[in-house]
């Protein structure tokens, strides 16, 4: 058995997963598309099966990880023990070249990299339907990270979720102009996590049945304008989805709010510059967090740039391309 | 022909009225159900008709009010010479005893003051099933406001609105200890006015069609709840009545979004509080604005003032009990 490294991405939902069928192999209760970033945000990870290993050990950022991202990885490991049929306990260690806490979509990036380096290091040549249902098992949202590109995620209709993977809409070269403006905000305080917000919007939201109800079609007009590298619709539909799920977790009871202040400025913001131009050029997204993903053409990076540095709660801005998806490092650039 | 003067207060919502089915006659898309308040809000206006005016005049504040406001005060007087079969033109003079900008529902306490007034210095006798639809006219929800205590606003059928009207669910004597404790933020920012906001989420908004279809089930419990004085159904009913609507409003494209970081921890201040009492005692509702309004009963008015003397935004905390509706006042008290 052999160290293996890879080095993986977040992606950024333009139709979110919000919600759960089962919470044990975070299997969806929909369909969901979003496109896979490039390294300018990455997480590397090494890891290698042993006998020398008593038990799994998780190393995020230098740090000895808590018992539940550990809880997590030990769920894909054994997923992948079992299909490698190996019984050694591996070692895992993980470096995010952002701030994990910043609500950038680390744990999408980090078990994406935990599914393909754990997969390869146990000789497995997993495809990527397979590596993305081991990353699934670590973090819902990562399983959309194994490919690059445009991703579905099939919310699949068994019990056992071997239907429910991603799979490639466009490739990253699809549509190579497409950015994502990221505007990193502070989030200023507390927040709900995302699986217990998921839960408390199923089970409380009288408008989440409607969204559920209707998403099929969000779906298939989303596959088309990306297809079509239709802009208008593209980014006309990112923001009224964005703004849709945001709604529908403000009528969770009790309410969940994640936007705030600066992020209805941004808001704001990109409408002000799309009436501007006469046409849409800009739209945003925003996860569980105020962070924004504002995505638009290498053509207007500059403008959307320019509208950001107006507003003064924003303390960061990272630009992205589409991103290619994981892939294996050399043995060099191993983490231990 | 003499002038008269009236008093009336504004009434807050518990089931909101979001959505016109004619935006002339001001005919809404659901009933509604709002309490009024008592005269630590209210509005004081006087009218005359005479032949000595050759327009109609209106001062609000002792500003000479704007073509918009004068335009839907003339709606309500043309209405009442036509039921009471006079040509003369009036002077309306009204003053509120609170700021007509802060969001405090100031057209709803104005215009079913006018209607009051103006009918009763037109000599007509109306019932307040026709002083409703009179105010109606100049302010939707203003309708509700020409009856003391719990109101519901029927939407009616009829084209031209003569079933859309305000009746009493139970008086300010019902539920003597219930108080109404407004926090007053500053909203920091533009809004969009309700009338065009409403306009735009029955355009817009997917989710807006599901909230009329169900919001008669919640009409009914909110009386079943206002009937009973059950408080634990009245305060959760209104919390989630509210994050309901306004989950609406941001499904609207381009968002509408009224609720602002103050707004935020006030609804969280208001949850921790019921979760340190272990039942509710508070709950919270926003109309068009960030101003909350806490339903609360007397024995916990000081409990939610202590909690918002926490919150730096609040600048202001006005404690309204329910009141009796609009009165006469006599001549003594003319404006002019």
């Amino acid at each position: 058995m052999q160290k293996s490294t890879w080095v993986a991405t977040p992606n950024i939902a333009v139709v979110k997963y919000w919600g759960k069928k089962d919470s044990q192999l975070n299997l969806p209760a929909n369909n969901s598309i979003s496109v896979t970033m490039d390294e300018a945000l990455s997480t590397k990870t090494t890891v290698e099966f042993s006998e020398k290993y008593k038990e799994d050990e998780l190393v995020l950022n230098k740090m000895r990880a808590s018992e539940s991202d550990l809880g997590r990885a030990v769920k894909v490991l054994d997923a992948i023990r079992k299909m490698a049929k190996i019984k050694y306990r591996a070692r895992v260690e993980s470096q995010n070249n952002f701030p994990t806490a910043a609500g950038l979509a680390s744990s999408a990036s980090g078990f994406a990299a935990l599914a393909c380096a754990a997969s390869d290091a146990a000789g497995l040549k997993a495809s990527a339907r397979q590596l993305s249902i081991f990353a699934r098992l670590g973090s819902g949202s990562a399983c959309r990270s194994v490919l690059g590109g445009f991703v579905e995620w099939k919310a699949g209709k068994k019990k056992d979720g071997s239907d429910s993977y991603a799979v490639q809409v466009a490739s990253n070269n699809h549509w190579p102009q497409l950015r994502n403006v990221i505007a990193v905000v502070n989030p200023g305080r507390k927040k709900v996590g995302s699986s217990e917000g998921m839960e408390l919007t199923a089970n409380t939201s009288p408008l989440y049945k409607e969204r559920i109800r209707t998403i099929g079609k969000t779906i298939a007009k989303m596959k088309r304008a990306i297809i079509q590298r239709d802009l208008q619709s593209f980014l006309e539909l990112t923001m009224r989805e964005s703004s849709h799920l945001h709604a529908v977790m403000l009528d969770t009871f009790p309410p969940i709010i994640y936007l705030n202040d600066i992020s209805r400025q941004i808001i704001e913001g990109v409408h002000d510059l799309n009436a501007k131009k006469g046409r849409l050029v800009a739209g945003y997204t925003f996860d569980a967090g105020p962070n924004a993903h504002i995505y638009t053409l290498e053509a207007h990076v500059g403008e959307v740039e320019d509208m950001l540095s107006k507003i003064s709660g924003v303390k960061k801005v990272i630009v992205c391309k589409v991103g290619a998806g994981p892939r294996r490092l050399p043995s060099s650039e191993s983490l231990f």
